[in-house]
């Protein structure tokens, strides 16, 4: 099914997924859509709305719907059926954290590479993928062939570094370097801004403590 | 300085404070509003504002503005100039990867203790972090005093830890379970959501690819 969704329909479908993919390692075969609002504490006709749209297979009376079923139409909507292979450009502290970890795989994402200017990590692997020289990019993509790359390098570099991976085949960037990447519009960019959350929340704790600090005075 | 930012204000200024950093490390003294624009590809009247907003230290003319006082300016205008501890809730591979990284310390966030309900991790260290049990997290909340929770179990339990969370005394959250959290309104909310961002980016690439596909029909 080839849909094009809306940014809030893809920031709840991946919930739905991922709720499912526990009620489904619990052995549970069937929910309702109104079992999956309540758990995620969203409104059911959205929920309904949603789940019609990616599923076309109808719920059965008093049961609700087939999870395995349910988890593949979702699966299949995000374009996650297929594993799709990134390279990750930038093992300083958070580099090595994501190529640590194992969560990626379940939404489809499988880091198959990573690259670094750094001479002493090249040929280092890290959680069983291997570190290459960032010069020679160009060179591995055309054999490890990843659509994705993910930028972790510090926010001065990660424009040059996107330049080199849309140069080098690239389609898509997902990027965590806390900085505006300008690349041609025809290559896909999503940013994930860490710094930023973070800034948010210490930001509002810090004025909730100087109100309290003023209220007491 | 105890002003209320926007978003779009705490979207940039963590990556002025990024790139300043960087300029730090390199002995670089002085800085133009015009060259932090131009090297974070923003608007120089933008940067201008922002700068203004949090320092009020002036330019000097043929050289800009002093690095370390707007450094120093802008961690106090962010309120990470005191470093905020936090606990973090979920001891799996994003937890652990968390655990690991060493970033947040450049943003004012010190984790100080870590809690699972898995008896396997209790008593165990992580990166010098210590994980103790869930259920214990009153008794221990009142010796560590963080007033951050970092929320990292899967989405269907992490209601109910923010709730035991908020009970012990949290003041704000910061979770990484892709679900909403429903918290009384004193209490600091904000979310970081990778899966929703993941699959944005894999939606998009495989209606790139469906797109291509067709045309080649």
């Amino acid at each position: 099914m080839s849909k094009v969704l809306t940014t809030n329909q893809l920031r709840r479908i991946p919930r739905y997924l991922s709720y499912l993919r526990t009620l489904s390692a619990s052995n549970v075969s069937y929910v309702s859509c109104q079992q999956i609002a309540k758990s995620l504490s969203l409104n059911e006709e959205q929920v309904r709305k949603d789940i019609a749209l990616v599923s076309k297979v109808n719920g059965v009376p008093n049961k609700g719907r087939n999870i395995e079923i349910l988890i593949k139409d979702i699966e299949s909507t995000l374009g996650i059926d297929n594993v799709n292979n990134a390279i990750l450009v930038g093992v300083g502290s958070l580099g090595t954290a994501l190529l640590n970890y194992k969560g990626f795989l379940n939404y489809g994402l499988q880091i198959i590479g990573a690259f670094d200017k750094d001479i002493n990590l090249v040929g280092k692997t890290i959680n069983g993928i291997m570190v290459y020289d960032i010069n020679e990019v160009d060179l591995v993509l055309k054999k490890l062939k990843a659509p994705i790359g993910i930028i972790t390098v510090p926010s001065n570099n990660a424009n040059e570094v996107a330049n080199l991976l849309v140069k080098a085949g690239i389609e898509a960037i997902w990027n965590f370097a806390p900085t505006q990447i300008n690349v041609s519009d025809d290559v896909i960019v999503t940013n994930i801004d860490m710094a930023a959350n973070l800034a948010t929340l210490s930001h509002k704790l810090y004025l909730k403590h100087r109100k309290i600090e003023k209220e007491n005075m």
